[in-house]
């Protein structure tokens, strides 16, 4: 599937977001799915840039990471 | 369409904020829809809480009103 930030520019700055801050707390992709209640490779494909996302799956994803949603939708030059 | 937002609370809080920000640009609903590219009773729907909005559209309505992404998902007490 074809890369969606060209098109985009928040779906990149939220992948990076949420890779970094999942990095930070030490978690697999794998683990952060199943925190969030997504499917396993779902947290992959988000991070690859591959995902719309939905706002659902936003929040999901930011109480997985005990952050607030905007914080992920923040670029490090905001 | 049923109210999302019992299951998402990021979907009430971006809707609040469209709305009072749309407000505050004197703009109609399908004046922003217009503006975001989206069909004119998308910013209605998405006001009244039935739309699990995409990042796409996060951005694309974001631009329309000249804010950053991230201040669409910030709730009044963040």
């Amino acid at each position: 599937m074809k890369n969606l930030s060209q098109k985009c520019i928040l779906v990149s700055i939220f992948a990076q977001n949420v890779k970094s801050y999942r990095l930070q707390q030490g978690l697999s992709q794998e683990q952060l799915a199943e925190r969030a209640g997504v499917h396993r490779t779902y947290i992959g494909m988000l991070e690859r840039e591959e995902k719309n996302v939905t706002i659902y799956n936003i929040e999901r994803i930011a109480i997985a990471l005990g952050l607030e949603a905007y914080q992920l939708l923040k670029s490090k030059n905001d």
